[in-house]
């Protein structure tokens, strides 16, 4: 299966991508020339992660009866200095909050995402470390 | 230097990311769940490619004083089939509209960005085969 997304140039350094249906804006920030109307493309790298991921956990987690109150991912890129500067680590913080979570399952559900489904978890693992850690505040 | 990307769940299978302070939706298509309120986040993976060659094809031009009329890249992915369904090649057709435009100025800026500064296809290219076309269309 092929995915293709169309993405126009706006003049200067914006770029409108047209993702899945969904515009989304890129922009430079203002010290590199660009006039910050949008994301940092690379950083829409951790983004594809975190929602990649995302998605997995809660599907897994209603499959296992469990709703978290809330559910929040960090992702942190670490950039290299020299160009190209690209990414050569992340890490993910996955973080509920809920009455009595099961830590367990929540920690199986994680597993699964990583070691199996997530397809841009698998993408960048080829490459670089990526690793994770699970935060539970209860209610 | 670290980049961080916070993701909040918005519940079912909807997340918002907050991308160098920009929200980036992400949601599932209906057939999988979702209500389709946003990008897939792994097309992401695709936009992030077309965003950061993009602006370093526009600020190279610059450089070269060439300005053309219209720009758009297309991004296409192939996906696996199984999981974790991941893209193992991709394929950038970046168009160019203009008057006159130097072909040998716009594949040496593509080259440039390919081959020394685009981050996202440094790492890409080192799990799969990043290919790309350029294509010149005249006013």
């Amino acid at each position: 299966m092929t995915n293709t997304v169309e993405t126009q140039w706006k003049g200067n350094m914006a770029f409108d991508a047209t993702v899945s249906g969904h515009h989304v804006m890129m922009d430079a920030a203002a010290e590199v020339g660009g006039e910050d109307c949008g994301a940092r493309p690379k950083q829409l790298m951790l983004a594809a992660l975190a929602g990649c991921t995302g998605m997995d956990v809660v599907s897994i987690l209603k499959k296992m009866k469990i709703e978290p109150e809330d559910f929040k991912i960090t992702v942190e890129g670490n950039l290299t200095e020299e160009h190209p500067k690209y990414y050569d680590k992340m890490h993910i913080v996955y973080t509920f909050k809920g009455k009595d979570l099961d830590v367990d399952k929540i920690r199986k559900a994680i597993e699964l995402s990583q070691e199996k489904y997530c397809g841009v978890s698998a993408v960048y693992k080829k490459t670089m470390p990526v690793t994770y850690e699970i935060v539970l505040l209860p209610l």
